[in-house]
Order: C-alpha cells, then structure tokens, then sequence
C-alpha cells in the first residue's frame, strides 16, 4: 500500500514526502477509547490538507466494526485487522479501555506487525501501556499520561520513562502525555514531515495555542 | 426528554443540577463538519462523569444516518431530525459543511426549533453562521472564526459580533471563535453549571492548558 514510503523511513522527513502519494494514518480504535486521544491529532493531521500536504486519516479496529469512545460517541472504522495492510503512521490512542487491551493477544500482535512496517510508531496517553505490551518500546524513551504512569511503565522494564515530558520522540517513535499533549505532540510530527513553518501554519488555520515544546510539561509533579 | 431541565432555562446553572438526570448534550452533525469542533468540547463534557458529573452525549443529523466529517473520519448518530425530541445543551459545529447547510432549510428550520427548546445553544467557529441563518443570534453578542468572519456575520446584521474573543457568552446562547476556542468554551460552560473549581479539575485530567479568559484571544488580526 505504501512500499515506496516505508521504505524511506530511516530518511528525513523530506523524503518521506517526495512521494506523490499521501501518506496514511491509521488510527486503532478499540472500545472506550478517549475521544481527544484520537481527535485532537487528526484535526491537525486532516487540516494539513489546506497547506499543501494531505493526509489520508483513516481508522482500524478489531473486527472493523463501529466502536464506542469511553464518553460514549461511536466512529465508523475502515479497516479490520485482517482486510488491514500496512501504514505510514500508526496511532494508538490510550482510554479506559487499555486497561482491557493490554490483555488481548489478538490486538497487541497486530501493534507489534504493524511497528515494524509503519515509518512512524505514535501514541497518546495510555496508548503507550499497548505500544510497550507489544515489545514496542523496549531500549526507547517514551512518556504517558501522569495518572496511569505506575501501571503504564510496568509493561516496559527496560523504556526509559520520562516523567516530565510533554512528548518523547525516540528514533521513529512518538508518545505523548496524557489526552492533550497529543494535540501538541501531532503538531510536532508534521513540524519533523514538512517543517516548522507548516506546523504554524496549521495552529493558526485551528486557532490552537501549540506548546512546541516537549520538555514544556505543566503537569508534571 | 428532559422537561424538568428545560422548565429551569431562566434560573442558574445550580438549579440546573439539582435534578438527577443527566444533561443531555446534542451535538449536530452535518457533512464536512469541523472534527475538533466536535471533539474537543465533547472530550471535556465527557470528562465531567469523573468528577460526578456526568451529562449524557449525543449525535443528531438530519436523516439519523453515519456522517462524515470534511477531514475523513465517520461518526454514527443517535438520531435524525424526526426522532430527536430536546436536549438540554445544543451545540452546532463548524466546518466546510457549514456553507452548504445555511441553505439547507430543514436544518436550519430545526436548528431554531431546538434552540427555543434547549437550555443553552451553543456553536463552535462557523456553526455561528447556521445559527445567524436561524435567526438564534438576533439581538445577541456572538462571535465566529477568523477567517470566515465577514461571511458568518453577513447572515445577522443584528448580532453584535465580537472580532475580538476566544468565545462570547449572550445569556443561554455560547459562542466561540475558531476550532480549538471551542474547548475552552466548554471548560467555561463546565464552570457555569457545576463552578471554577469542577471545570479545573476536568482540564487537569485531561492535561488541558485551559485558556479561561474569553477575552484572551492571541488570533484576533
């Protein structure tokens, strides 16, 4: 689906964007996911289109079948696992419903094969606890939500985690505090594809005030 | 639906909660809608249920039918036009959708129907302008986005519309500038129903940098 971008992913950002094609997000969707761990990206991600650089925002789950948020609204998925082929971004969202997945071989397989063949591994809140279930962020720095951040670390012995941190970016891997800073964090990612001024550009098309930078945490103890 | 709350419009946020159900929160849903438009003031109702507050969230499109917003990503709603009866927080989001649907006369039509039967009626960016069309800003202080700003306020030469505002609050009816100021104005309206303290709490959890300054508006040319 995406060969020639994935095969570009020790390469700058600028090269992952030479290709005419746009590059795929693919977000996992389980049941009581957190709506603005998904949404708050996406909106950035989708509105990079008016500046030239489109995204194709698309959603995976399981079966592929609708799935509630844990606030209760419900999406429409793309893809299930299986009909599933591969992506430029993997996003995993955190959510109550983690708490759950961490525990379904099933899920955590798919995270695992799916790493290894997107160019960027991304998540949000405590979507870090499925990305480090999976093997994913072992010998990585990475962050998570402030509330979760006991129980997420315990899936990953040796990740170097980092409490005060609004972001971490760790070779190819994004993880992001909890629920909001995955807004700033998604705004970073597309400053490292197409650069600073890009980013800006879209902050300012949202009217959102993007703390760009990682090690700004307010909410750090 | 929800007459016990509806009946208490004219008194304050307080009386509001004494009852013991849920608020409802209908957000309408059109074609090529605004995804934080949505999002980011659902994340933050939805948040509320932690701190013992919870209000009941739900989607309302025309035909009842998936909707999709203009970024790609589907949303299953609750109910059509026909089927809904009254919520007690109307909100009208914006996006792309919005030029096409202030023509669109039974949206409109029952936009001005439910906003005489909701408790507060709310717009994210240029949902301003399908409520401008419905005749629900006539005589009020509103404000919209800054891009589409001469365009929203050309539908309501009667409104006082504020250029410069993270969002305006005119009696029941809320209305906020572009994308992301829409969260900010949920946080205020958390504030108004269940107090100061309730709405930080909720930012907190979210690891929200809550901007609870209406007037604080950094995008106003």
């Amino acid at each position: 689906m995406s060969n020639q971008i994935s095969a570009s992913k020790q390469t700058s950002g600028k090269d992952v964007t030479s290709t005419s094609k746009k590059l795929i997000v693919a977000t996992l969707l389980y049941p009581d996911f957190e709506l603005m761990d998904v949404f708050g990206p996406l909106e950035m991600f989708g509105m990079s289109r008016f500046i030239n650089q489109g995204l194709d925002l698309k959603f995976v789950s399981q079966t592929g079948d609708v799935v509630a948020s844990s606030a209760g609204p419900k999406s429409v998925c793309d893809y299930s696992f299986s009909d599933f082929e591969t992506c430029d971004i993997l996003m995993v969202p955190g959510g109550l419903g983690s708490r759950q997945e961490v525990n379904n071989k099933e899920l955590i397989d798919w995270v695992q094969a799916q790493s290894e063949r997107a160019t960027y591994v991304v998540s949000v809140c405590t979507g870090a606890a499925i990305l480090a279930q999976a093997d994913v962020l072992t010998n990585h720095c990475a962050t998570t939500n402030k509330i979760a951040f006991d129980w997420v670390q315990g899936f990953s012995a040796s990740t170097n985690w980092h409490k005060k941190a609004r972001w971490v970016k760790s070779d190819n891997i994004y993880t992001s505090s909890g629920v909001s800073a995955g807004t700033d964090m998604s705004l970073a990612i597309l400053e490292h594809l197409y650069g600073r001024e890009h980013a800006e550009k879209v902050a300012h098309l949202t009217e959102y005030v993007w703390n760009h930078d990682p090690d700004n945490d307010g909410f750090a103890i």
